[in-house]
């Protein structure tokens, strides 16, 4: 039987979400999102964020980075972003592709963030206007990043600001949106539209979906080709309405919130077991449902052979474990993976 | 109460399915399709087809089409189709997009088919080997057709010969490949790989899933660069579990072909119906589940007013309208529409 | 000794362009266009036409075609443009490339032209709006036309006008304007901004050059992009100054018109003298400087080993020969062309 | 009166050169490379190399770069290259746009060189096979370097051989490949095809040219499809005999080598120069005709006041000067440059 640390897209379904697509599948609806469990998914949205916005569902959190990414950068643009990022690192070239070619500028930084000064000092240095180089055009920043971190809403607002004064796009990656707002506490709109985020991925797949993320508008003017970009990019779904139905679903009742607490209450339990046992210190601060740990090769080996599912970085003989807690992770299996380590 | 006869893809998912989902729905899994419900899958594939081959699952018709056509046709290449085609009508340009800028070639023919004197001829004066032009690549036929008609074994072996004799791939868009092969009543083997078919899109939307589409290589050889081109275009799910339980169940016991027969014989009750009152014969032979006829502006009006949902093209007064039935129409839906007609 | 039918691009460089260029060879000057020679240029062009405008050099005319085609129309567009045209047919997928996959919507007409009923029509029906069919974006007219036709100023602005009306872009291919314009005997103005045209490819290497075309932005908005696109195609001379040259000679004391005239009243001569043998008549009207015309295998042969230079249409026994007369074609050349096909 | 440091494509074309293409403007001749100064050019590439070769004129060195490394990239691809390189940092994205959004790998390393440990660790962790990372295709060296330092046969060879090793394609940006060798005094092929090279840019522009740089392919099968994107990017000149004449004229009595060897002459000179005031050294080691030194602000405006053409990196009070000698450069330039620096 295994226990999954591997990510939160191993874990299965909330059973909310597959209670909601039962429900939906009642009858016809017209196809392609003109049906009412759309409607109604859209709007509530625009309550959860307080402001008028438009949410388009798409079934990947690749495809949810870079229709938004495309809509903000022309073929010669660049898009600032963590020299870790997941768009940088594990989409295969989706952004280039999607954008027509655009170029990624990666920005070192610790814990998985840009930082201020860094942006402002690579945007000066950028050759803007000049028709030799490649031209600014969107920031991405990854909430909750890579490492695990957990951008501040002031943090956030900071790089708003630099994106509103050099006249740039500013995309959230919010593969794991749900995690960062169960660990700041703080409304959804403090780190998004308030701190200047034009474009979010508000990420579903991760956190109890099927399949559905949705590409949230704040800036409803660079909306108005998103819709051709995604039937083009063959994301436009015929039966639309099951994954509309899935974000109604995991938007109701703070359901989302939940589900994400859940996951950061175990990362951190997880984190407290190892800062514990002095040997084992995370390697970044653990602020949402990621962990990352050095741990011996004798050690991996035996937890693998217990039945724990995770991804090793680098080497067996210097193992980074990187460690993802998912809604239903539960506190046993935090537990048995620490007796292991401590044993 | 609406008696949908506007798409296949507005019916709901058939109940086996919305089982499959529900058992698969058991513990994590690794993602990325690296799971045994995945690995049944195509085994299943390979036993329905008889043969050696690799197969995908994606989650939109247009994604299937053109990541398959995309490894077939450089940039600089050209893609044989009909002019009336989803490739060319209905998907804003994606195969443009993901071949990265080929050309379409559009070919007329009676009854939505491309005959192999118009390909050959044009083939002919297509320049190939200069430089000034595009190349032909690839052809790509509609089974069954947007008229509604299906191509015999016969048909499509003698477009294989053409496309073997110029040395381009053949593609197959069989968004309702179901309804052909429940309407030719012949081995899916036999318009496929033994006519010639290199790669082919495997519909299940429009005949009873959620949203799941299975590209097919015969030739296997085609097949490696898909993978990096579907994770490039945002088109491999993490879940892919989801997709794969869908396409299991499909082709269990048949199925895919029980619901398509009874699309078909639901088409075929409204034609019969259609043909005896002789003042609306259906325009093109009716061999699958689509009926297109020309009705009265008033009858228009009446059959909408009853509840009934069809696509109307070209103007009212001279309506011609497209009628899809489904893996769930019944007798009486049918009847109740043809009562109104003859009035 | 070869006499050249073949292509007005078989022609060598007139005198004084190839005088231009050794004056503009004296001394350093700064690289891409930041020379005088460069504003002069530029400035020669707004007297020209009498407005103000942006005029870019490049060195091909597929380059100026493609590269104005894409400051108008976006990846999921589509350029309405005839179905012979040199976009369409002799660029090998150029617009497509350059605009990120655009579609070009092929309209026929006679005699190389589009006509506005057959444009409107095909708007209509194009599906603006809606998110399945790429967007009407552009305009292209071939001037003249690769019939061998020039398009009136009343033609033009016919186009123009449902360019307004729909929100396009106008673009004409002037690979041949000189030779329209030594034809209607017109001021330029009259065929391009006062008709609707917002980019003109303004063509030099057909009619003298070494190969030099300019772009020519009427509405210099959509020149914002052009510099950095012109860039990325590599088509940003560092030496541009003696692209610069080349127009800057062309230009002076109307000598682009004076070549023209030469090509227009010997292809006139051409026409006539076949016309007078009742057996040879032009395809299409003679308004520039290209002639075609229906020869029997023997004559071309004939004229093949008298040492004549031309393309052959079609298989040779129903040879349909394209002659085009060049700035240095003589009357010489034509009337011992003549005499070979009267004999 | 100006004196040019500021780069080698700000000098005019050298006299051979203009002589050649006076003596090519002679009659009408087939276009697009259908002519025999084209196929006597190439055969001076074969003669030069001692090898089979194909030989591709075009007129830019971007379009010579991104068009020979579009052969070997696919759009899922990334091409290594130095952090500081022209492809990189001075094409405006073309390299991406060509390739169809293939990613640039930048690797750092002293002196503008890439080293072979560090690509071999890029390599390494590039995730090779694994579809969520762009797959390596292509190294590009740039030779001479953007520093102005030369790599030297074995250099190239063991880059050759990591390329061989993991079947990546080896391209060389020779912009400044004249200056390589005139410095290097090795035979051409050493550096090239005998090290493993694929694709050369044979740079004429900035030694002399009007502007003309040849594709060299010793791997011939990646030119099958060259041809094809050259047309469609717009870079096949219909009259490629001027092209042709230039790059013939370059090759012959070895003019391309007296010219670098005057431009390295006068760098080393100027080099020389700097070093003897001992606060002014140059950066790099100067082996082409490139000189870096950091200058005062003072002197930085006394040269310029004096004419003298210079790039300035970086901010003013701390210059970093670029110093670019060319084929005309003489000693007075270089002298009366150091007579005011040590002033």
């Amino acid at each position: 039987m295994n226990i999954n640390f591997a990510s939160d897209n191993a874990a299965p379904v909330c059973p909310e979400l597959m209670a909601a697509l039962a429900t939906e599948n009642n009858g016809p609806r017209l196809g392609y999102g003109n049906d009412d469990t759309t409607r109604r998914m859209e709007d509530a949205f625009r309550t959860l964020f307080g402001c008028d916005l438009k949410a388009y569902p798409v079934a990947t959190g690749t495809a949810a980075n870079v229709l938004g990414l495309a809509t903000m950068t022309p073929p010669y643009g660049s898009i600032y972003c963590h020299s870790g990022s997941h768009i940088q690192e594990d989409e295969c070239g989706a952004p280039e592709f999607y954008s027509g070619g655009a170029k990624l500028a990666l920005l070192d930084g610790d814990n998985g963030k840009i930082y201020p000064d860094t942006l402002s000092n690579a945007l000066l240095s950028a050759g803007k206007g000049v028709v030799h180089h490649v031209q600014p055009a969107a920031i991405s920043l990854t909430q909750i990043t890579e490492s695990g971190t957990v951008y501040t809403p002031e943090e956030v607002s900071k790089i708003g600001n630099i994106a509103k004064e050099h006249g740039l796009g500013l995309h959230m990656d919010g593969a794991r949106f749900a995690n960062a707002i169960a660990s700041l506490n703080c409304h959804p709109a403090d780190v998004t539209w308030k701190a200047g985020v034009d474009v979010l991925s508000f990420g579903g797949t991760k956190n109890g979906a099927m399949s559905v993320e949705a590409v949230i508008f704040f800036d409803m003017e660079k909306a108005v080709e998103f819709e051709f970009r995604r039937k083009r990019g063959a994301h436009l779904f015929s039966k639309q309405r099951y994954l509309s139905a899935q974000l109604e679903a995991y938007l109701e009742n703070q359901l989302w919130l939940k589900l994400a607490s859940q996951a950061n209450a175990m990362a951190r339990r997880l984190a407290e077991g190892l800062i514990k046992m002095t040997s084992f210190q995370p390697e970044f601060p653990v602020e949402g449902n990621i962990v990352f740990v050095h741990l011996t090769e004798e050690l991996v080996s035996q937890l693998e052979q217990a039945g724990f599912l995770f991804y090793v970085m680098g080497t067996r003989d210097q193992a980074k474990v990187r460690l993802v807690t998912s809604w239903n992770t539960t506190t046993d299996d935090v537990d048995q993976f620490l007796n292991i380590v401590s044993a």
